[in-house]
């Protein structure tokens, strides 16, 4: 199975997404991005959909937002 | 691993993000409750947690809340 990736940015609502989600599918399968820290890829986050974190997307191309702890728009200020 | 509950609704968002979690969690590790047409689940869903549909409980008690379809008062109404 294709890799799906989590984009978070530390914020404790992340945090918590991150561990259901890892114990849910798996480490293996999720690379986990942390987009306060890797800000170059907040351009690709926004061109897969991504509008707030945090927030999986899915190997064929869907984005979960899941809860809600910042708005891109966050992250970037 | 115990089951997660994927509670939703019917509605689009519901539907394409119960697909998504399917396909990452594998269908035997999920019960898909409708409380569209299993209202007498609401109140179940309410202890747990859940404030809005699409949302996903997982097998230790976090509740998940994906994209956003439509607020539990609107599925009671």
């Amino acid at each position: 199975m294709a890799k799906s990736i989590f984009y978070h940015a530390g914020c404790p609502v992340c945090v918590s997404a991150e561990q259901d989600i890892i114990g849910l599918i798996g480490e293996s399968n999720v690379e986990v991005v942390h987009l306060g820290e890797a800000s170059d890829r907040i351009g690709e986050a926004e061109q897969a959909g991504v509008q707030s974190v945090p927030a999986l997307l899915t190997p064929n191309g869907n984005v979960l937002h899941i809860n809600f702890g910042a708005s891109l728009a966050d992250v970037k200020g």
